[in-house]
């Protein structure tokens, strides 16, 4: 996926005056891509093929690749057919080292501070889990994938389509804990979720600490989960509580979440400042650019590809996935010839939900030669996965269907 | 679950003449219980906690109990609120010791045999690729799950909730297979399938193969699969390649199936003639009797449960699963008085398909004392889950909403 090599593997930019040492000497240094990519260390961009960190040796090593101990991909060979992720294939983008292994040791008795609401307090998980109870499924996507399709070479992990899955969450509504708890203060637009990692010393903790804010909207579907896949969420992807938005690209989703913040503004940390823009390329970064939340609707092949080696002739169910966004997939379009022309597939398997992802295939010949394979997919709001991504400097939400294509051998 | 000794342990009917001792030799004694329950060897009745066998050795040992090394089930604790079984905690129950993992390691070239279709021929799963792709989402149920609730205690594990789970299956259609090779032949009622294990020799096969048929309409939903949950189905789930017949129990979806055949009769082997028989008490399973098949109505509580020790009083989130055979379920009820007053339960989460099952949430307060908790299904079919278990000489088909009640205390 990326062809950096080590030489290569080394900060682009200076990193922020005051902070490079502390960084340092947390050892975090190139580990915080998405709030320091534009103005400090960059993601380290290392060679593929590393051995699975501790904290994530339990994944499925065949079906991954590991960029660096915080960032683990999906190969997109590996994604199947049964349109659930399996948790030892599901991708990691951590934006900080991962907390301690004790913080799962008793999941019941982690606490979040609920405030900007009528009756602010701090909540157990075990108190949660009195509250309500719902179960949704939806697609995590890092705001980089497809960030290596840019030719631009942007800051940051070099994601093909892997740094994506489709996950089924369970905890308490978020709507439910904030009714138990009088309901949402006045003049509070944002909802604001604080990551409960282990900030070094000697640094500002804003421009460290993992904090986002969504629209308080975005509250009607949230979730704090405990479980994840049927299983409590593991420490890797958050557990022992996380904030799920759905709809919202992966940094959005809050893990070890310690504090739910119903704000009159958006989170001033780093990360929400400055990180996760969509700015213009050769343009820094900065409050007043489009924050990556919405993930737009896109849709890529898994089967065939390349890597298969070269098919026989005949027939072949090209299949992929597709996802809409904030709203459900419409349609699906392949094209078998480059996107000259477009053949409608079909929709196959569950239909988990708006946020989750569909299946589709197209059931097709293929004669011998070469075929360029793409797939476009339309939401019910209207919105078509473009041909071109929107160029941007840190290599956000890519939903190009020509990025997304495959070619294949026919002989 | 299971009171037996080591005492108690032994086979306890006469082993068929002439089959005693090559099943003794074949290492088979004890361990073929669907096909031989009623005229041989009785299964083992081992105490729970053994450790896990090497074919399953990747199950998660903290949320299943081995009853043997044939039979582990997926404790009723473990089951969580995310619609889909984890794989590493779903339920093994083999009727034959499981294949060498050899025939896993060229996965695409496992054939299999398609008779009484009017071109019959060989094809390799690499074949069955090319021909068709679907999923579906289907609670699979050992015919024997609740066995452990009759006061008979017929022969047989004595599965409590735990030989069931909510799995997602990818292949190809059956239907699509058959139309690729001419359409079924004419006069063919039946749909049979074979497994693929290594028979001991010295022994009529019929004795111990395990073969069953089905009514030819239930081709119409049937896969045959590769994937299960997201990956290649495990070699102890019937990997490379397993017949999946939506709505029928466990026993029906052959695994590492070898020949699939469209058939005048259903076949002769022992576990369909005589195994899997509703037979009534104390009357010896024969053909005339209901082969076990098409799943009933069916649901139970998983949360609370009395091993979750005094709740607390107040808010509570009364949870579990629900499913409704071979039709969807319409909706589920809930007790906490025995069954005297029932109210309705909120069906959750995603709704993945008629054979999958749904989540239940009922959410009331509990006041100080002892509850006890039933959950009622109803299908769309406008079956409705009975109190009472149908007694029967073997235990199968256990959907009494009465034995799966269970009390909690309330402090």
């Amino acid at each position: 996926m990326t062809t950096a090599t080590p030489a290569t593997n080394l900060p682009r930019r200076r990193l922020l005056a005051g902070s490079a040492s502390a960084l340092a000497a947390a050892g975090l240094a190139g580990m915080h891509g998405g709030a320091l990519a534009q103005s400090a260390a960059a993601p380290a961009a290392t060679p593929a093929g590393k051995p699975l960190p501790g904290y994530a040796s339990w994944k499925n090593a065949d079906a991954v690749t590991v960029h660096s101990a915080t960032t683990i991909e999906t190969k997109r060979s590996a994604f199947g057919t049964s349109v659930i992720t399996p948790t030892d294939q599901l991708y990691v983008r951590n934006n900080l080292p991962t907390p301690p292994e004790s913080i799962v040791a008793d999941r019941d008795a982690w606490k979040v501070q609920v405030e900007g609401v009528k009756q602010p307090r701090a909540l157990s998980v075990a108190e949660l889990k009195t509250l309500g109870l719902d179960t949704i499924t939806m697609v995590l996507q890092c705001s980089g994938n497809g960030r290596g399709f840019f030719p631009s070479k942007p800051s940051g992990t070099a994601w093909t389509v892997g740094a994506a899955g489709c996950v089924v969450w369970s905890g308490v509504p978020v709507r439910d804990v904030v009714a138990a708890l009088g309901g949402v203060a006045d003049g509070m637009p944002y909802m604001t979720g604080t990551g409960g990692e282990v900030l070094p010393e000697g640094i500002d903790p804003k421009t460290v600490v993992v904090e986002r804010s969504v629209p308080v909207a975005a509250m009607q579907d949230a979730l704090l989960a405990w479980e994840m896949n049927g299983e409590p969420i593991p420490l890797a992807h958050g557990g022992p509580l996380r904030l799920i938005v759905p709809g919202f690209t992966g940094v959005n989703n809050i893990k070890y979440i310690k504090r739910l913040a119903f704000t009159p503004q958006e989170s001033e940390a780093r990360i929400m400042a400055h990180g996760y823009r969509i700015s213009p390329p050769g343009v820094k970064a900065d409050p007043s650019q489009p924050s990556v939340q919405e993930m737009d609707v896109k849709s890529w092949i898994n089967s065939p590809l390349p890597e298969d080696g070269t098919q026989a002739a005949g027939l072949v169910q090209i299949n992929g996935v597709a996802f809409g966004g904030m709203h459900a997939v419409k349609g699906v379009e392949v094209s078998t010839d480059g996107g000259k022309t477009w053949q409608p597939a079909r929709l196959i398997g569950p239909d988990m939900g708006k946020y989750a992802w569909r299946q589709f295939v197209l059931s097709t010949r293929l004669p011998k030669g070469t075929h360029t394979l793409a797939s476009r997919a339309t939401n019910t709001n209207g919105a078509t996965q473009p041909q071109e991504r929107l160029e941007n400097r840190s290599g956000y939400n890519n939903n190009s269907w020509a990025d997304h294509a495959v070619t294949v051998t026919v002989a």
